[in-house]
């Protein structure tokens, strides 16, 4: 008989169906025997009236996580998990386990702490909630880039190894390149930008590294940007529209069809409100000042804190769990940011805050030649390491600008997440090389 | 006035519209001045029968590549590219050029050697004929994610900063993580098979890199895999059915979503057929003795020559461009590739040849903890370092299998693109870490 996915069973009430998974729990209660059966999908109860229909899983030697095949016909019952179940089981073990795994797999809570979900992740990975969130990782990504593709974006893949730190000489990785130094990149920043060149509307999902040496449950040194960047632009509101619409469409993509993970990870999803409200930098410090009482005007950035009153203020005013804060001081701004044509010493840049924290940064770029040789001239750095990304400006290059999500940081504010690193399947982090 | 994209004016006969983008060439004939603008997706033809509309591009500071706006009448133009041109221009120069590109990327044909090309990539990648190119490229890597997605299988992101090389020390970059060192991945091999515990059926599209040191035009040392594994696979050729179906969408997608690219660049699409031909690696080292007395019964491995023989007789034999060779020896193979059980010396994996080369790698792999713990020590390697990967078989695995297509290798093939470093935006090789 030809195996089907547990999420499959419930349409087929009285017929007989074969599934094939992990054997996730066995509960023996006084001659019936409950036992539920997790695929890469779901899962789902089976029910042995008879000791016989289970006699293959009572030798010791097969535990919780073995592999079997069940047989059975489907019933309905409501208090089974998808409302069906199986009846009248014929159990074949494929792969027998008899070892208990690090942590009870079958428990609705995760009782462990970190550091052992993570050092066990080949297996802890398999626990319905850890599952859940890596799902939905999964569909952020795939609605990233339906919406972008949906917008005439290309896709672009650009190189993990270069010759030299994207933004800055710090915190980047340095490798051997047959004999020659050479670093993993920070962002795709230069890379996406000569894109705009080619495609005009460009986005990555790739990996990024950050050799940043914090050992704190906000930081992991290898995770997924997600990068777009495109030209014709305005200026950094046409980026906030369309990073508006990408937030809009990853959130509506996960409520739409990852339904179950979200109500498992009880997940309070916000919704993008149709315009995202937006208070320039200087502003957001003087309202700061006059809710507040602190004075944080002059200061060159915003404080954590800072972000949490705006995010308060945000929410009371506008009722939305989105604020744009734009305009922040340029010399706390790489070199390649669009300084505001008003005032020079405010840029067109944003941040987007999600509940008072910050999610998303992007901004219009320089887009001339002769500004970014003034640029760089004024950051005090050499022309020769950038000579190739200046290339694509000699050669003209429209006004364009772009935005880069972390998508374990989205993931890890989006559900609440207490440590990132549990947003990610296996993540690095100071410490962490393995698993 | 809305801009839109040069592929949107075809249905706007009659019409005023404006268009921006790149002042690809400019042709003064005694009196008419033909221009053509180049967007992110197309090229657009506009005439101006007066000096006065171009006065905009007259002086000496506006050249090729300058950024434009054109505003004028959408008119039918059976000559002109797209079947359309605009009229009555008036045109606003954004962004001017000067300085004349490192080759002409207004000509129809890429008159540049290779090394030309990969120099000034931020540049050259900006011609038609490599835009094409690298288009194709985001083709290949949705279609992949599309097929797997509709058969169930999860996306993952698996880490490229390793603690020991993959499948041997051989080839690996060494980096230096926070005082210790550490290696990029060659593959995510071990990864995928441990998320096959998680999700069953997973996908990763990412970087992988080898630190191959030949120079020449098959190899490039950073490359984008397309990496697929699932389980509960009967044997090999349930993977080789599965990628069957891979190719022949990635191969459906490319010939109706990219039909421009596709005849700008002159593909001869090959058909997959419904059922791929295949032989055993011991037949078809038979065949070969038997039809070019060439006598390679014996040897471990087949040698290129070998391999355009027996695509010749499959094309011959079967009128398929593509063939299976399975049942790889063992001892070529890496330690958890899963043995033929009937005949031990022989595995249950398979190579997919392409017009008589080596396409995709693929097989069975172990999933028996036991069964790994034997080929670790046959394999004389030691169990320490692969001791995180076990943990998924112990607690565990069904049967399962997988493939990785090098989808830079996929593209020069199907193109006939005779230097695999001009399938990819920015490739990395011995040499070259710049752009």
């Amino acid at each position: 008989m030809e195996r089907i996915r547990t999420v499959e069973v419930a349409g087929r009430v009285g017929k007989r169906v074969c599934v094939a998974g992990w054997l996730h729990s066995l509960r023996r209660m006084g001659g019936i025997n409950f036992l539920i059966i997790r695929d890469g999908w779901g899962l789902l109860q089976a029910v042995a009236e008879t000791e016989e229909e289970i006699t293959a899983l009572l030798p010791e030697s097969v535990g919780v996580e073995s592999i079997i095949t069940v047989e059975g016909l489907v019933v309905s019952e409501a208090q089974a998990p998808g409302g069906v179940e199986l009846h009248e089981l014929k159990i074949e073990v494929l792969n027998p386990v008899s070892e208990l795994p690090p942590i009870s797999l079958n428990k609705r809570k995760l009782n462990a702490q970190p550091s052992t979900l993570l050092d066990h992740a080949p297996v802890t990975n398999r626990h319905p909630l850890r599952r859940a969130t890596l799902r939905l990782s999964a569909g952020v990504m795939a609605a990233f880039r339906d919406i972008l593709t949906s917008r005439a974006f290309t896709e672009i893949q650009t190189p993990k190894i270069v010759a030299a730190a994207t933004e800055s000489g710090a915190n980047v990785f340095e490798l051997n390149y047959f004999g020659r130094p050479a670093y993993l990149a920070q962002s795709p920043q230069f890379y996406k930008q000569i894109m705009v060149g080619v495609f005009e509307r460009v986005f990555e999902v790739g990996p990024v590294f950050r050799a940043e040496p914090h050992d704190t449950t906000r930081h992991i040194n290898e995770y997924v940007s997600l990068d777009a960047e495109f030209g014709f632009i305005e200026d950094h509101f046409t980026v906030m529209t369309m990073l508006r619409d990408v937030m809009a469409h990853i959130l509506q993509t996960l409520q739409e069809s990852y339904r179950a993970e979200l109500e498992l990870l009880k997940v309070e999803m916000p919704t993008v409100p149709e315009q995202v409200p937006h208070i320039h930098f200087a502003e957001a410090q003087e309202l700061i000042y006059r809710l507040h009482k602190v004075d944080v005007r002059g200061e060159p950035d915003l404080s954590p804190q800072d972000e949490r009153w705006l995010g308060e203020w945000a929410k009371k005013e506008f009722n939305s769990d989105f604020l744009y804060v734009t305009g922040y001081p340029m010399r706390k701004r790489p070199f390649y940011t669009y300084p505001d044509p008003q005032q020079p010493a405010y840029s067109n840049s944003f941040d987007l805050l999600f509940r008072g924290t910050e999610l998303v940064t992007g901004g219009q770029r320089l887009h001339r030649y002769q500004d970014y040789i003034a640029a760089l001239e004024q950051a005090r750095l050499p022309i020769e390491p950038f000579e190739y990304y200046l290339e694509a400006f000699k050669y003209g290059m429209p006004p364009h600008g772009g935005f880069a999500i972390g998508s374990e940081r989205l993931l890890m504010q989006l559900l609440g997440t207490q440590n990132v690193k549990l947003t990610t399947t296996f993540p690095r982090d100071i410490h962490r090389l393995v698993p």
